[in-house]
Parts: C-alpha cells; sequence; structure tokens
C-alpha cells in the first residue's frame, strides 16, 4: 500500500508539472561583455512570458563540470581535501573539475580528474546523472558519476595551482561527515546522496 | 561495536586532518576588474604555499544565500518550480535566494524568501549548516535552514523576474525524485539530505 501511494503521489506531481504554465524566457539580444581565459560574463536582453523586457541579466558563462565518487571494493570513499581560495578554507571533497565539452566526453573528463587527483581508476563508471550549482546565475551543468571498485593505477598529477591531500573514508561514515558540517560543499553532499541511493537499489 | 568503530576511524580522520600541511594562499593584490549592480568580478594576486605566484585568479563575489526547507505537520515538504536562465531549464527546488549580510540574519533572510516564495511561515526553524555551491571561483556560502510545522500564513509575493510555482511533495518520496534526476540542483539535494538527517536523530 505504501508503494502504491507512493506511486500515485509521484503521479499526480508529473500531472501537476504537465499542467504547469511555467515557460523559458526569451531571448532577444546577447552580448559578452567581459571576458579573459578564466572568465566569461554574458549581458542578455530577455522577454519575460509576462511581457516583461529585462535588458541586464547577467551570466556566468561555465564550462561543463564533471565529479566522481571513487569507492573501493572494501568500501572505502577515496576523498580531495584542498585550499579553495573563493571559499578561503580547506575543503573535503570528491575529485572533479572542468572539462571542454566536445574535446571529452564527461565519463573520459571523470576518470581524468579523477587520476589528476588521486591516481584511482575504474572500469565499472556509473553515471548518476546531470545536476547544477547555481543554475540562476550560470550556465554549466555538472556530470556526476560513482567509480565502482576503484583502485590506485596511477601516481596523482595534480595541476600546479592544486596542492591537494587525497584522504580514505568510510563510506558508511560520511553521513556523520555531512551532519557534523565537516562536507560542506553541495556538489560532494549530491553525489553521495545519488551513489548511496544507487548502491541502495542497485 | 560499530559505534566504536566508527568513532575511531572518524577520529583518525581527525589526527589526518590536524596533522595536513595544507595553508590558504596568501593574497599580495585585489582589485575589483568588473563591476555592476548584479556582478562583481576580483582579480587576485596570490602566493601559493609551493611559492608560485599567480597573478590572475579571478573570484565572483557573490552575495550570501540562505535555503529553507519548509515541512508541514503532515510530511508534506513545500517547494517551488521556476525557469531558470542560467541553466535554461524549468528546476523543482526549495524556497531561498541572496540576502545582505549584515542587513539580515540568515534566519531573518530564510523567513523572508520563504515567506515572498511560498507563502509558509515557520516558528521552529533548525539551522541545518553552512555550504557551498563553487568554493573555487564563488566567494559566497549558503546557510541552510529546516522550518517543522511550516504552515501557509501569508499571500506569495516572489520578485517581478519570478514566475513560481509552488508544490506540496511529500518528503519520503523525495528520494525517488532525486533518483530520476527531477531534482537537479546540487543545493536542494544537499538541504535535503541534511533535513533527512536531523529529523532522523533527533
Amino acid at each position: 500500500m505504501q508503494n502504491f501511494c507512493s506511486t500515485v503521489s509521484i503521479f499526480l506531481l508529473k500531472i501537476a508539472i504537465n499542467m504547469s504554465h511555467l515557460e523559458p524566457w526569451k531571448v532577444l539580444k546577447s552580448d559578452i561583455v567581459f571576458h579573459n581565459k578564466w572568465v566569461t560574463i554574458q549581458q542578455d536582453t530577455v522577454r519575460l512570458p509576462n511581457g516583461n523586457l529585462i535588458d541586464d541579466y547577467f551570466l556566468n558563462v561555465r564550462p561543463e563540470v564533471v565529479i566522481t565518487l571513487p569507492i573501493t571494493k572494501g568500501g572505502k570513499a577515496i576523498m580531495v581535501r584542498q585550499y579553495k581560495h573563493g571559499g578561503k578554507e580547506i575543503f573535503l571533497e570528491f575529485p572533479g573539475g572542468v572539462f571542454e565539452a566536445g574535446k571529452e566526453t564527461p565519463l573520459e573528463g571523470g576518470l581524468r580528474e579523477m587520476r589528476e587527483e588521486t591516481g584511482y581508476y575504474s572500469d565499472e563508471m556509473i553515471y548518476l546523472g546531470k545536476v547544477f550549482d547555481d543554475p540562476t546565475k550560470d550556465t554549466n551543468c555538472i556530470h556526476f558519476f560513482l567509480a565502482k571498485n576503484a583502485f590506485k593505477k596511477f601516481e596523482p598529477e595534480p595541476d600546479p595551482t592544486e596542492n591537494i591531500e587525497v584522504i580514505e573514508v568510510s563510506f558508511e561514515e560520511i553521513p556523520e561527515l555531512i551532519k557534523a558540517n565537516k562536507i560542506r560543499v553541495c556538489g560532494a553532499i549530491a553525489i553521495y546522496t545519488m551513489a548511496a541511493m544507487h548502491l541502495k537499489f542497485n
């Protein structure tokens, strides 16, 4: 009965979503107003569904990101700790980074970032989904992978700006670290959640 | 025994973190290179712990964000659906937005955003933690609140750019929506995870 109710309710949600009157905005004009190797700011003039015109909607044009949660045969998650200059703290996360869509697939980017940052490899990469950090202001999406039966195959080769510590954490203890606010990047919490769901149901 | 092992391992992680050689970068120079009402880009010249000098590290200076997960006495989560122009899709999330630190507390901002977007109110606001979307590039943090026993008290008053649908979803069904990639903003997945942990252990 629980399952039946659940299905009906998700079904009703789907109907509500299909009856929705939400529409995308119409882009009338689009200009790059700031650009260098690291930052691109785009200014759009848009027409809203209610007719309103906005001529100063700014977007951060950012490259796609891939994050991988490597888990070993023994149930250890491979995490990385590094200083991040935006947040001005040392963060405990999963390996990942930007990749150039078209030049690399998300899978190739995920394997490359995992190798560079941790030296780990997996031939059981599971795609968990496509998510977003801040779809209000940023154009980019993030691809999540679970790297099952991951093992150390290479020496890490971090970027020159990266000073990374690789740490093994029992996958089962991650909730404790999230609850204690020790894992505090939304993407890291989200990929753990999706990985735990995958491992529970598959 | 399970609990004992778990504690020891978190303890070892704490030792590893205390022995860490990670250090913050030293900022030698900091300039605002692009600025208007909506976007501020800062260029830093930084000295890395390994001695390297980087003179083009760009940060997006962004205001703090607060997100609230309202849950009713009956176990319904109050969610919002809206088009977001960065991601070019309609997203299912929890109410929230930016606030001006100093002018408003995170709690005041959380109550205001919940009221404006959904009309809901709670006098049992639980602070879940401080998190980050992209601490590599963005300066801002996000505050998460759980609004227990939330109830509709006001009419919603969204911003002129906001066309928002308010949807009730059974809290227990949220994992299904995350697994199906219907909830696909990292912050929304992360606040659900932290709220579920709080509700389970308190």
